[in-house]
């Protein structure tokens, strides 16, 4: 352990020289800018296009005959352009269909559900003979008829709703719409509160008719479109759902499907608005007004005390699947053991052609790149990974096996995780790892915006200032203070819905997650029959521009982080981030203790009997006590601690070059693999798996973040406990990632 | 004029004595308590029922048999209740329609338009024999066919929206759907916009079914309702359009339709959304999102260039029609020549059975209490005034004729006007003249809501505090600091909209306006067939309980105003209200400053170049220039010397009584018609009838309020010149009043 004296000695050496500057993140020779002109010469939008429209030809769900020929394909082409290349197989619990029913049956019978139909204009969607019916991963089979009541998104915010209200969901469908909150927790939540079933449908306010023409006439969801997905519990743990923390190899011990704690004891299906608006036309009910009611052109009512009645049933087959991942490498000259890896998945719903493969196309793009310089004689100092994972879709599967089946190894080599998933249109973005900010800025600045001509970089920027000037209330201010200053714009935190999950929040791996959005459709084809190579190319990125970009961005990050001297990092970056979010935290504690206050008071002068509508009576929002007092000061003094320490680290790296290579090795040995410092083996409450105490997916937003989620996290649900605990295991952590920044700038001290 | 420095001496004796209470805004005695429990034991809401079916039971426009008959019926009324009552008869323009035509003719044709039908459990809906068709008063005639463009609410905002894609109004109707401002700017920025034509329709989302069932299901207005309106520059100036600022008699010197300023210049209707619809799905162009698109149940897109082919014809009947003002006196014992007016309307669109109905059997209700009262011996001190105006919905002509032919008495007697129009459900609130902010609470403190029995003051405030605790920033900070703070609830600015404006703008006569709202459905049904005697009983009003709150309120306020020792005022709480908007304009000067350099800087850069979608190309903002700085330094000096004034002489009126009755009257004469003193006799800018340089309605808002409207639009419409003269003027005005609580403490000092 280094004492802070001689930190603070070592930090006033190096600030002295007047060396803050980041550590190399762009190329730093004409040979490294040379090699990336090269890189992006060999980016061909065309084959992006032509490998799109093959491997979304047919349905490639997990286990079906194209998923496998996709990672087939994908292991032909790697080797073909030199890499190293092979598949790994697991074995995953992945249930299909065998039948799946949904029926009004009073107060009129309506047959609902069903594959949704081929539209003109797009020539894969009557292609579904492969295709599972719309389906959510992970549901409990159940055959049930019940009454329903409509919970808007189903998030907690809706419960509480509906108890002011006196509806109960107890043996109940629940009728939620997507949005609001991660999939998942839909029907979990509404298994929580006792309902029977579960129906997720597509509101047009969500990503229907209010955004755009409906799809083919525009990139909209149409009336039919379905959204499939997962509804494992991920954010206890994703990845097989019988092996967890294991690599899902034919011989893993297997929990049972009933002693898994992340699959519902409920069916669920989702549907189509179009199925979900003669449902919501029969409710009765309370008027559901205001943000709780979506945009289909009627009045929504809660229902729950009518004569609707829905029949839903599931059955699935609960066999174990195999999933293909496709791992290829290009060996490092100088250090082998360190390991770039890049990945995206290449299984979809149905065609998947925006979710996964316009990302899994990117990848491929740069593999032939790389493939080639390569084989024209380079050789990077690190070895390169290439992944192409399977069963991303059900739960991460085939990234969170392969991570668990190689934990002790990855542990050592890994040095940066880079993912992409559906990069979509648009504004580039960025999140991960905040040391790695000034980094994903640098790889990006030079990667022209196909549309504007200018840096994806300074045309996000201009987004921030424009929306900023459209509706300030609409940027946060710490954002708008970055993008007007001109610099590195802020990446922003991971949750998860990807395939980094593993990496990041069950290892503490350095990770980038990239891409474009903002002028895509996506989200109207989204795991649907409609995400198709027709939609990708008149609504998504039409000619794989984006694709291309996305290449050029990922590569020139691959390329820096395998040739650097070190993977380059800025560490006041991260500090900087860690302070914002601790103020957040104490923010959030005290803003909650006054509407704890409000509350008590407001309930005790009776306020809300008063304020109940005769129409829609109600009573008072549940009361839950008063947030207390947290002492978060072992976290406050651990940020401050972090900014200190960061700020002498990034003088050190900045002049890392003068240092002797014996040096340069002790403190490269300190910070490699520092973001792993951020891992408690602990985890967090009650989910062990994720042991990143900065960086976590809520357990209620699911593909939200929650940073420095065992206390956020802890106080947002009233567990005091936790909250205290966490608050020093936080700090504990953020100590320890001080530890190693003075262990380096030590070693570098000690040198000079 | 009096010196600043005697007031300071005047105002430290009235501080020492901690005299500093309100001036006697309750009953002081027994006898008053007495008076008002005699007064509320006469208000009976079976009265109001009975009142309102027959009112309600024919069509009631200007002109119409069933309005006259109704005047009639009150004058009846008025004379057996012990009034002295007579019609007062004017002659305003009122143009009926001939014939109107509304129908799409490409791409397909569809024959739009005519009467609403009638409906099942609505006894009258299918009355509308002698009703009018939808139309809007003094639209400007004509027949055109043309493309059309949907503009949103058209307003300011919707036509930069607009400019930003390059699309022109220009000979094209334009489609505007009702809300975000007052109907009559809708087909008025048309038409300075070069529009041929205007229609107006009513969008779900603002009135129809997000917010309840439709009619008769619900209180929502039905895909069928059509809003009625007048489209009379009434920003300019309301009344007869042929005769501003002079009484409509049969002799007035008259202007002609085509002299006329306020009269439109091109056609205008209004339709329902079952119509709307037709049209807004044509319509092609870009795609309207978010806030710029209403609820119907499909995409919505600007037009403008597409094949949509509208025929618009409208040809009017531009007589004059009588109105007829119902008078009726109740003459004062100890000031017959100080008068307490109150006043409510009973012309309505078709039955107006709401609006403005239900505020009308209120304004009986009293009357026929008041009349029992006084034929039981009573006397006020001061002679009531009751008014049931006429041709209130064409543009307030029968409030404002009467004013403006006895303007010079009014100057003289009229102490204070209280109006009601729509008086609705739910929670009390009121408008108004400032310093009697507190006199308005102290009427309603004592009445009791009918629905849970507090006062409809707390049931109020209960409101405003559950809405902060709902959604905080919904809630004006100091609205919410007075709510809490358990005292008087802040009384709103008035704009225009209802029969006050010509004593409150034009004369400057301190005017209350009040009423319920926030239960009620009234939106639903307003302007339409649907304002219904059974729609009220079923939505509104059932049982006409708040008709009876509205009566006892009301009651209240004549009965104090009209016996106390003076009408009671609170000075202070014009002052600081005063001193809070001369605040606004800072913040609004300094915020429209800082976005005009924003708009610049970013112009300057390209950013909305950079941000300019591929499926919507915009083009930056119009660069409208820098806003000065301007200097306010006038403003805020009166301002704070008002606060000082208003602190002294509330000291002075707060022992009034134990000074000499000369003095008292000395006292009086000064503070009687104060608010008079805020008339500036040049007007505001461009708009000389509105002469309260206070209070104004928003030459770009219609209904809503602008406060120091002299100064504040001009800001906001960037005419530098007007706000430096404004500031001027605006100052002189509150000097002026300040000038006369003076004079109020000096009597007082003077004789102490």
């Amino acid at each position: 352990m280094i004492s802070r004296t001689l930190l603070t000695s070592a930090a006033a050496i190096a600030l002295a020289a007047g060396a803050i500057i980041p550590a190399a993140a762009a190329p730093n020779d004409s040979a490294g800018e040379a090699l990336e002109a090269r890189f992006d010469s060999m980016i061909d939008p065309a084959d992006q296009v032509a490998w799109l429209k093959e491997m979304s030809s047919a349905p490639n769900q997990v286990g079906s005959p194209h998923d496998k020929a996709n990672a087939e394909m994908q292991l032909a082409m790697f080797r073909k352009w030199g890499w190293d290349a092979h598949i790994e197989t697991f074995q995953a619990l992945y249930p299909t269909p065998i039948s799946t029913t949904v029926e009004m049956i009073a107060p009129t019978r309506v047959a609902l559900g069903g594959q949704e139909p081929a539209v003109p204009g797009d020539a894969t969607s009557g292609n579904t003979a492969g295709a599972m019916p719309p389906y959510l991963e992970y549901q409990g089979d159940g055959d049930v008829t019940a009454g329903v009541v409509y919970v808007n998104y189903g998030m907690p915010d809706d419960y509480d709703a509906l108890a002011r209200r006196g509806i109960s969901v107890k043996g109940k469908i629940v009728l939620a719409r997507y949005g609001g909150g991660w999939r998942g927790l839909k029907p979990k939540l509404a298994q929580e509160h006792g309902a029977a079933g579960c129906l997720i449908y597509s509101d047009p306010a969500n990503d229907g008719y209010a955004h755009a023409d409906s799809y083919p006439k525009g990139g909209a969801r149409p009336a039919q479109g379905i959204q499939r997905g997962s509804v494992e519990d991920m954010t206890t743990y994703p990845g097989d759902p019988l092996t967890p923390g294991v690599g899902a190899t034919a011989k893993a011990k297997r929990l049972t499907r009933e002693t898994s704690k992340v699959i519902l004891n409920i069916p669920a299906l989702p549907i189509s608005y179009a199925d979900a608006s003669k449902i919501i036309a029969a409710l009765q009910g309370p008027v559901v007004t205001g943000k709780e009611r979506g945009g289909l052109g009627m009045t929504y009512h809660w229902g729950g005390k009518d004569a609707v009645k829905v029949h839903l049933a599931v059955k699935s087959d609960w066999s174990l699947k195999p999933v293909y991942d496709v791992i290829a490498m290009l060996k490092g000259s100088t250090y082998p053991d360190q390991w770039v890896i890049r990945g995206n998945h290449h299984d979809g719903w149905v065609f998947g052609a925006a979710d996964p493969l316009a990302g899994q196309v990117a990848l491929m793009s740069e593999a032939k790149a790389l493939g080639a310089l390569y084989r024209g004689g380079w050789r990077p100092k690190r070895t390169i990974v290439y992944a192409s994972w399977d069963a991303e879709e059900p739960g991460l599967i085939g990234s969170t096996e392969w991570v668990e089946q190689h934990a002790a190894e990855l542990k050592q080599k890994a040095v940066l995780y880079i993912n992409t998933d559906n990069p979509g249109r648009g504004y580039w973005g960025a999140g991960g790892s905040h040391d790695l900010q000034h980094f994903a800025n640098q790889a990006a600045r030079p990667v022209m915006d196909p549309q504007t001509g200018v840096s994806v970089v300074e045309r996000a920027r201009a987004k921030i200032l424009a929306d900023h000037y459209e509706d300030p209330a609409s940027v946060k201010p710490w954002l708008y203070k970055a993008a007007k200053a001109g610099g590195d714009l802020p990446i922003s935190a991971l949750g998860s819905g990807s395939d980094y999950s593993a990496f990041f929040q069950h290892l503490g791996i350095a990770t980038i997650d990239t891409g474009f959005g903002g002028e895509d459709y996506e989200g109207g084809s989204y795991h649907s029959v409609y995400d198709s190579f027709d939609h990708v190319m008149k609504f998504d990125d039409p000619g794989m521009k984006y694709g291309a970009a996305v290449s050029k961005v990922v590569g020139r990050m691959v390329m820096r982080a395998a040739d650097a001297e070190r993977v380059p990092a800025h560490y006041s970056d991260f500090a900087s981030t860690v302070e914002r979010y601790v103020g957040e935290l104490g923010k959030l504690a005290t803003k909650q203790r006054a509407k704890d206050r409000e509350l008590k008071e407001l309930t005790d002068q009776g306020t809300f009997k008063l304020t109940s509508r005769p129409d829609d009576p109600t009573v008072a929002p549940e009361d839950k006590g008063i947030t207390p007092l947290i002492d978060m000061l072992a976290l406050q003094d651990a940020a401050d601690r972090l900014e200190r320490s960061a700020h002498a680290a990034d003088a050190v790296v900045g002049q890392l070059d003068s240092l002797p290579p014996a040096t340069r090795a002790k403190v490269d040995a300190q910070l490699r693999t520092i973001d792993q410092s951020l891992i408690d083996p602990d985890g967090l409450p009650g989910r062990p798996w994720f042991k990143n105490l900065v960086y976590a997916p809520g357990t209620l937003t699911g593909y939200g973040a929650k940073t420095l989620p065992g206390v956020r996290e802890a106080i947002e649900q009233r567990r005091w406990d936790d909250a205290r605990e966490y608050v020093k295991k936080t700090a504990a952590v953020l100590n320890a990632y001080a530890d190693r920044l003075d262990a380096a700038v030590a070693a570098a001290g000690t040198a000079q």
